[in-house]
């Protein structure tokens, strides 16, 4: 069995050398170790993938003894390494959902998919094919915030640790964000700060860039402003209309998306100060 | 209705002005025009997007003018702008042939799709789930020439114009590529020439490289030496195994495969000395 | 000897077959061409490299004959192929100067350095190994407009083609932008549009992205806001401060900015919209 | 002060928790920290940056302890972090030579320049430019044993921690890659192990790769085969001679090869299986 050992903490001197001990105590192998001391903050970030053979209990045990070495105000976590559970949000466009879902089906992406929600109907005969439920929340005449609390109803049925915005085109409330606070995935259509907001392509095409990109974050409450977990960029010119580079683009927004995705699956994430650390 | 011209001539003063004159003669406009000349070889290569309307008659005539007008060493085509039929030949993978389809099936892939033939059945489920026609051909206890005399036959019953090579993991004799010549595209998962053959990747961990990439090219006689179409390459690092490597550069093959062909589709590519002009 | 026409004007049918006739007319041999249609805007754009013999009298015929054929609003410019002169102006850092003086020494960049100017003293030692007149104006004590009159004059006693800054931290008003319009080539240290202003490496830091990059492009009077010339990027990650950014950054920096300069010294370069073509 | 503790052994459990506990003893701080295990070679490496004072006996002390721990076939080394010496071979191309000589102007460059010998007078006034020694040895009219023992001796007047061969167009013999093991650092012209030998820009002219690179990779006792530091690639189409290709190609090669140097003269790489491990 593995573990996942996951420390933010204060920095100190010794520190990779108490938590090494103790894990070893427990009689845990580790198989990969990543810290990281961010000298501006005097935090300490800490990823060990273990393996050994952890009941409940001595799980308890172990994660009480390394906050009792660190201190209260330290982030301690021990995970088990298996399949997480996600949902997805689309509108419209196939791209990033489809390459999801191959993924998904050749077993490569580490988690399941237990649903797909969207505003649209264009994407269900997709989901169809790869048996996902599929449900489709209209936002024709109603509010905004009556839409979303359908769809806050709909994913409470499908219990989940991730929600993907695979181009789900539409703005979250900070209800929703509040909700899923830190488990809610998006992949932006441009590389950030760069065209924030609506119609990323366009604006770079008026903009006369030589590069186009794509950004996958964490969402909160300013639009577009979330944590940065990936990102990526391709060259454009001049021949290129505004849709030959979203046509382009397709192909980095999902790459990114996957990558991300697969990456705070594997628990590599680290989010603080608005940033992340990837392991 | 657009057409198509690519003209491949001796290169020699005043070769524009005499082919948009003529051109504009039979009232069609030019909406795209690209020319190249290879001082090496002495030779012009143009591709112009026209629009206009051509009976049959009058495109062999616009032809034979041209003919006249260059030679009759000049090749000279005009090709109507019509959706162009594939057949694909897949293996075991399922990234690249997934990757076509979720594009096949949002329309962006400029084609038709006829059908899908593999020497395994582990694709079947997929190809069907798009409603394409999937052939299973084993290549158990039979050789190398009944086998591929089998997939030809099977081929002719889907006429095609190209017949793209998704990580089919089989060699093809000279009289395979020889009855399909200039017809089949292929993706290789390295940046060629640098490991050819049988895994790539692992050749890559081997090595030591520090960057991995795919190569699309037309197959020809000699393995992995056919002219290159598109590559595109991803940095990797010592953490990885090659079987992460697999991981990441599938990314790089399906993306590279995809790009290729759209340019192939498009009519923007050229051959000549084992190498291609892409407009 | 050689010649690059450029020709900017409204697009209608026939127009590579008029101008390319007419150039043929004078007898001289088109090396290159590229042409581009902007649909948006109607417009259409040629670059010719031309060989063959020009008397200054035949130019002007030439030019007046393709003027009268495109209409009074057309633009076009019939440039003799030699090498441009050119004022760089810097601060501190010496990346981008210390690049083009190397280049400039192996006779790679296609121009002559007249001058550097600067508004501290620490490039000095550097430009005079190259033997460069180097023109320090301290801009202590005085107003931006004072030391900007002084910057002027000196620049003027260097007649030259293109001003490039090279890493000169300074904003300049209009009044300098509009005497030097269209000349003035500026790297800045980002991606633009992202991180515009002040040490875009510390915004890119705290930001947390993962991608920083380099922007070539043209002065105008808005900060940063100018046609853009040429952009790369780089993968960056958490464990680099803002300063390991900086030091990476200056690599995309040096060769971004002699990309564009070396761009634009071919006549490449074509500006409409705040936006470019390059050919 | 601050030293660099690397340490290569066979994997086992524990390791790091033995290791740092025995560095917290001599009162050191780990300022960073990186491990990697090579499961298929069951190899561990690791790298620390350590602060804190330590007596030459003190030093031998702490290394004992960790063999003594780690077995006698563990590598250990407890570096001082300062400034390396290096001398540079070049033959006629300024660009990489160049690049090293401003980035060394403006105290970027973490080493001292101690010499530069070349083969050719060319780049003499360049280095004069910067105060380096240069030492001219003819090849002309001698044997290539004869010229490297030549090159040898100067070597030796000058003595240095590597020997950086930045565009030295000579293939080196084995007594002379035994004399200086590990310690030389090429920059070979194209993304190895594609073209190898000689203009690999021709190559990848004549086969039509849509893709160049370079690569920074110790020198062994096989042409172009030794451990890759470093590789990077760019883009190029079929309108570029192989001289463009060259041209462009320059802009990788000195790019790479000083990220190369600068990650081998922090102490960040490892040689093992004639890989390398880049913390």
């Amino acid at each position: 069995m593995q573990y996942v050992l996951k420390i933010t903490t204060k920095d100190e001197k010794g520190l990779i050398s108490k938590i090494t001990a103790k894990v070893l105590e427990f009689e845990l192998n580790i198989l990969q170790n990543d810290e990281f001391v961010d000298k501006e903050c005097n935090l300490f970030f800490m990823r060990s993938l273990l393996e050994g053979g952890l009941c409940e209990d001595s799980k308890n045990k172990l994660k009480e003894s390394l906050v009792l070495i660190l201190g209260n105000n330290a982030c301690v976590e021990i995970i088990d390494k298996v399949k997480k559970d996600i949902v997805i949000l689309g509108t419209k466009e196939n791209h990033c959902l489809g390459d999801l879902l191959i993924r998904y089906d050749s077993g490569e992406l580490n988690c399941n998919i237990k649903a797909i929600i969207s505003n649209h109907q264009i994407l269900e005969t997709l989901s169809e094919k790869f048996n996902i439920p599929y449900i489709f929340i209209s936002s024709d005449n109603i509010s905004r915030e009556e839409h979303e609390l359908k769809v806050i109803e709909s994913i409470l049925k499908y219990p989940c640790n991730y929600i993907v915005l695979a181009k789900y085109m539409r703005v979250l409330t900070p209800n929703f964000v509040k909700r899923f606070e830190g488990k809610i995935i998006n992949i932006h259509h441009s590389f950030l700060p760069a065209f924030v907001g609506a119609n990323p392509y366009k604006q770079a095409y008026n903009r006369g860039v030589k590069i186009i990109g794509a950004t996958a974050h964490f969402v909160n409450n300013e639009l577009d402003e979330g944590p940065i977990i990936e990102q990526d960029t391709i060259k454009v010119n001049h021949t290129m209309s505004w849709q030959d580079m979203q046509r382009h683009g397709r192909d980095v927004e999902k790459v990114v998306l996957a990558r991300a995705l697969n990456l705070v699956l594997e628990e590599r994430v680290f989010v603080y100060n608005n940033k992340t650390i990837v392991f």
